[in-house]
């Protein structure tokens, strides 16, 4: 499969068309902890998917009508407080911050977006909040992408920004920059943790929306880091329109590679992670029976400690493929399972290859390719390649998910400290 | 509900009619690793539930085939090697292990049983099994359960044994002895891990298997350690017919008793677990939707961490009900929360309430009762006194689920070693 680079330079521009503000209300105890971004483009686009949580919060609620429109014009990021499971009263704190923050950067409260991570239960500290957006209207708005990304952190280890070029129709440069924060609840469903993509491209709302949905198809929806889904789940893109218009494809890979570079980055730094989990299953009935069964390995507690130890256990990934049972269409004598380039079954390997196992499974990235053999191969022959397809593959039957191993450090900030 | 005692006395007696040998075969490194049990009763009858894993091996094959009469007459466990996913060759080694040991006891192989539990994808060492099994002939039956239950560990603590006593339909008395071995790749579907059950009443097959297959449904199937589901899962139950006939209502109560005896005891010496959680659901639309929340409860990553540090964080509780978002029946404004005996929702505690939260989880052993509100509770009101309904409560919309907390423990024994 095609290796993006994981990018996170040390500055990194919005797009033409947007301005970001980043401040400290107090809810951290160390470094920014808001988010202000307007769309100032003469073309305003915007499509945004979010948890599918039956605990969905007001953020996600309240975003969610807002968005419908394809229009938004800018989104508010509160972090270090979901604001879920709040009730009634955490409703009206999430409109108060929307309004405050909508009459501070002239921008209607109805095309203002919001977005909350952190702890759940707990109300808004509403006094720091209306302190702070009052006195956003004399702010500056000269956050960059790095920025946004790192007021928005809350376990994680580093902010994450991905940036990728597109071509206008007229031979212009166009722009999307992409950020994102994860590491913990993260097996997103419809959406993703919090992921906001910016492009300066004149892109209609609807081509925008399809070509999001399905880059975020491919990539958020394919991360599992420990199976929670996150309440708060929101993943946004945004359209200002000052480069000019590209062609659909190109905006399609563009944005898919973003996300994808995002999934990456977000898998890599996921709770306590020390390894990158990749796993590609091939050879599936359809895509929904590949990401089935990929998930069920990538999610697997066995795989994931025997990832982090470099324990050449492949037995496992048969012990979770197994798990699918309802997929009477999987006969264990026509799949194949690959570590990196080392086939583990039916290869039954040696003492050797064992070893040569626990080298593979030492490295920071750790691939497990495999071909259940349902459709596209002969009875117990070779696989036909399928195991090299991409992630971008059209074929049906195949899907690649991203996670990482499962380590002491999990549990240390998960037990330790109220997150 | 009731509070099963959890038994493990240091001798605990098979009931009348059946004779038991443990012996060490070499597979491991200290202690006994080959169990062979034979019922010699006058009406043996048995019942068996298996995995359902696409990867199940030759031990579950075989000896599905051999359940079907329910008249088994005695069963071969071999420990520290599952042999799963071994091909034509294990199969082969299956077979051999069963003629050598049904030649040794006197019994036809057609009536032995089979299970195996240990590391997948290595072959039998079929050198050290033959060595023991034909010398199985001129050996002592005179094992205990406990003795049986320690043979058959691979990372348990500790050899887990229950006891229950019945009264026959002449007013003497019958035993019901289970034995189980269990602590990693727990979350039974179809079976369990591998639990035995002896008793020496008479019972016809069809009769032990329905009371068997219900008990397991209650007892071993809301079971779970750490979502991964073995490919070697068996349970067992032998009756010899020594004591009598007991009624059947006093046969269920009694199975069912052992294994939610064992139940308990596996969840609370799961892999590196400290302590036992447990998870009561009611006010669901049915069984189904009560055991699925229950389940997406007990196994959130998140929830067994903050168990595990005494974390007050009862949101992740609310997440973990949110991930079961194709229920839609489900509304977050008719749940309620309670750890222990304290509503942590919708009462949203306070400072004093997550003080005394945090002792609540501090426990041995930690209850969580969610009631969905969908069936049974009027809008917004008190809980009717349903959260308190015990396990065995006949009433659709309930399901009680067992299973332990994630430690550092947890990953360094699958990191470390292979397993």
């Amino acid at each position: 499969m095609t290796r993006y680079p994981q990018t996170s330079p040390a500055t990194t521009p919005l797009p033409a068309g947007f301005r970001a503000h980043t401040g400290s209300a107090g809810l951290r105890e160390d470094g920014d902890d808001v988010v202000v971004v307007v769309n100032d483009g003469p073309a305003p686009a915007s499509s945004a998917v979010f948890t599918r949580s039956l605990f969905a919060g007001p953020s996600v609620v309240l975003s969610r009508a807002n968005a419908a429109s394809g229009r938004a014009r800018g989104l508010v990021v509160v972090a270090k407080n979901a604001n879920v499971a709040t009730g009634e009263q955490g409703m009206a704190n999430a409109r108060e911050v929307l309004d405050r923050a909508a009459a501070s950067v002239g921008v209607p409260p109805e095309d203002l977006l919001i977005a909350s991570t952190g702890v759940i239960g707990r109300q808004y500290p509403m006094d720091l909040l209306r302190t702070h957006l009052d006195g956003l209207a004399g702010a500056g708005f000269t956050a960059d992408a790095r920025a946004v990304a790192g007021a928005m952190m809350t376990t994680d280890t580093h902010p994450k920004t991905a940036v990728r070029e597109m071509t206008t129709t007229t031979g212009a440069t166009a722009q999307v920059v992409g950020v994102a924060k994860g590491v913990g609840m993260i097996e997103p469903d419809m959406a993703t943790m919090i992921a906001v993509i910016f492009t300066d491209a004149a892109v209609e709302p609807g081509v925008l929306d399809a070509a999001f949905r399905a880059a975020v198809d491919d990539t958020f929806n394919c991360l599992s880091v420990d199976t929670d889904t996150s309440t708060s789940d929101t993943a946004i893109a945004f359209a200002s329109g000052v480069a000019g218009e590209v062609a659909e494809a190109e905006l399609r890979e563009a944005l898919t590679a973003v996300c994808l570079d995002l999934t990456r980055q977000l898998a890599r730094d996921g709770e306590g992670a020390t390894k990158l989990l990749t796993v590609e299953v091939t050879g599936a009935r359809d895509r929904d029976q590949a990401k089935r069964v990929a998930k069920a390995i990538l999610n697997s507690p066995l795989v994931k400690t025997a990832v982090h130890g470099a324990d050449p256990n492949w037995g496992r990934v048969a012990m979770a493929i197994g798990k699918c049972s309802d997929d009477t269409d999987i006969d264990p004598e026509r799949v194949t399972i690959v570590f990196g380039d080392l086939e583990t079954y039916p290869a039954f390997p040696g003492e050797a290859e064992l070893e040569r196992l626990t080298e593979i499974m030492r490295a920071e990235e750790v691939t497990i390719a495999v071909d259940l053999g349902v459709t596209g191969r002969g009875p117990g022959g070779a696989a036909d390649g399928s195991a090299n397809d991409s992630a971008g593959d059209a074929a049906g039957g195949s899907c690649t998910v991203y996670g990482c191993d499962l380590t002491r450090e999990y549990i240390a900030i998960n037990a330790d400290y109220t997150t």
